[in-house]
């Protein structure tokens, strides 16, 4: 059985029927915590202060060709989006963006991991091999390419340790400013060949990225960048140390609530030095990986005691005992999620 | 041989290399004229002329969730994108939009036809069926939906003899206002089955579309209607009636020219009464078939010899005689066309 302070009644409507997004805006202690997808509401109080700094004007006439540039290896990718994706990764240094490095424009982080695998996985252009040996070492290093595909996120999550330099990193609008409606991502790959094939995915996908978007990324992250090199923004205004900040403070408080109910762990991170912060930090990622100490399918058990939909270890090829928790919810949602844990007292097999 | 009052030189570069779209305006004789793609440039000035009617301005803290409506079959779809699209078909009479249809946004008709191929092959679940009949049955239904899969474009190019009311009709921005850069389309579904996997498709593929995009095309397809419910708005302003204008002079002009040309002739399509004009009218398609009467490679003569890249037949599995031209550039571009193709005084079999 399942006791808690808190109304028992498993939820009848879909888990995800209300997304807590920034369209609905009342939390109660009835509200399904949806906290499976990690829509990243925690920034928006940000962007609503930064007033008219990042408005966005579009006229009827602006952007309406599906081309960007022919000339470019990504040729729908906005000049302005690669200005300042480089940009705001020579700001940060979390990533090399040398001028031979590749930009690839994509709908989202989702496209273009799946532009990478089609890139690594497509036969190598037989016609332009003279004999079958350089064809199979082609394959043998694309092959081992696959382990140094990595996607990060940025600095307000992770320690940025050194800027990393692997074949294919990718990146995401979503996480990184907290933009996800813009379906913005982008890959920054060392081989050229790579590069022209994760296009064509995404140019036989898609026919190219939203161009409002990219020009509303590339708007957004110029605003960031322009942060840091002027002199005097305060250090609470600055995009990254807002940030941090706030991860910091949540984990902080999840973290307390955890500790003080025997149920429940988190996993410890070590602290390292930042580069870009110039301090010994712990990471605070943007998902908690909450683990219940009984063996329990914990998804399900917090829908039903405290409605608050997370996604279960299982989904992950883990155990059921563990759920990933967004930790990027509105501050209601946040909350009203740290009221309801401390609620489970007991914990049954018949869950 | 070919002989051609044009420089004769066929051109080093990437046949694509210069888009001729919205960012370079100087079309020279040397230019070679892009009209593969259909980039819809022809309609950028009509929007200029609109002024500030259809300016979007968005905030920095807008649109940010991931999700729009999580009660809707299609959860990432904006209820603004939603509205105008039900309002827009009304208006136009070109699609049953009943309430019972679901919409199913996609970035670009590329995005959805892909993901009306995924809905329609998928195999049901067999969870929801108690015997092996209805599975069958339901299979085979969606077999026979695949013939009634149709793509459409708006009153423009086509006559409207009756609303159609097909299993899955599929529309784009791109061609039915020319912001192609926006990567909108929409789906109209009666199955709801479909519409929820073609949604998931949609997730799966880029976790929905750019939500900048879908507002945009909210407000710019609010102004096209706005237009018709206007009394005092002059006909040469109402965007459909400018566009018909538009594509019937292009077609005239292009028609006079082949006429004139003893080697390319024209598709002949027959009028009918347009339930949207009142009138009876010839259709304007977006492509012309230009046909070629002798038996060459017509695609890489007309790139040869006067430097036009047209889309050989070839690839939409017809005869190398035939080439697909974009009737959409812009102004200079199809002029310089209209200029170029009677130059062409002699075919060789050489080609």
């Amino acid at each position: 059985m399942c006791v808690t302070d808190h109304n028992p009644n498993p939820a009848n409507q879909h888990p995800s029927a209300n997304g807590n997004g920034t369209r609905r805006s009342s939390v109660s202690p009835d509200t399904v915590l949806n906290l499976e997808q990690g829509d990243p509401a925690v920034f928006e109080p940000y962007w609503k202060k930064m007033g008219d700094k990042c408005t966005m004007v579009i006229s009827g006439s602006q952007w309406m060709s599906y081309i960007s540039d022919f000339n470019n290896t990504c040729w729908f990718l906005e000049p302005e989006l690669e200005g300042a994706v480089r940009r705001l990764h020579r700001t940060v240094g979390n990533a090399v963006v040398d001028d031979d490095r590749h930009i690839v424009v994509g709908t989202g982080s989702t496209q273009l991991y799946q532009a990478a695998l089609y890139a690594l996985t497509s036969p190598v252009d037989l016609s332009r091999s003279v004999s079958c040996l350089p064809l199979l070492t082609t394959r043998h290093i694309q092959m081992r390419r696959t382990i140094s595909v990595q996607g990060f996120t940025d600095g307000q999550y992770t320690t940025i340790t050194a800027p990393v330099d692997q074949e294919i990193m990718y990146f995401t609008f979503s996480k990184s400013t907290g933009h996800a409606g813009s379906r913005i991502g982008w890959a920054i790959v060392k081989d050229k060949e790579i590069a022209i094939k994760m296009s064509k995915f995404v140019e036989l996908s898609s026919l190219g990225v939203s161009k409002d978007s990219q020009q509303r990324a590339a708007k957004i992250m110029g605003v960031i960048c322009d942060g840091y090199q002027n002199c005097k923004a305060k250090n609470s205004e600055l995009f990254f140390e807002h940030c941090q900040k706030l991860m910091a403070q949540r984990w902080e408080r999840l973290r307390e609530v955890v500790e003080r109910n025997e149920f429940f762990s988190l996993p410890k991170y070590p602290k390292e030095y930042c580069l870009f912060s110039g301090e010994f930090n712990e990471p605070h990622p943007a998902f908690a990986w909450l683990k219940c100490e009984e063996d329990i399918d914990l998804e399900k058990f917090l829908r039903g005691c405290i409605k608050v939909q997370g996604r279960s270890g299982r989904k992950f090829g883990t155990d059921q005992k563990y759920v990933r928790i967004s930790m990027l919810s509105k501050d209601e949602v946040f909350d009203q999620f740290l009221e309801r844990l401390p609620t489970v007292k007991a914990i049954s097999n018949g869950y």
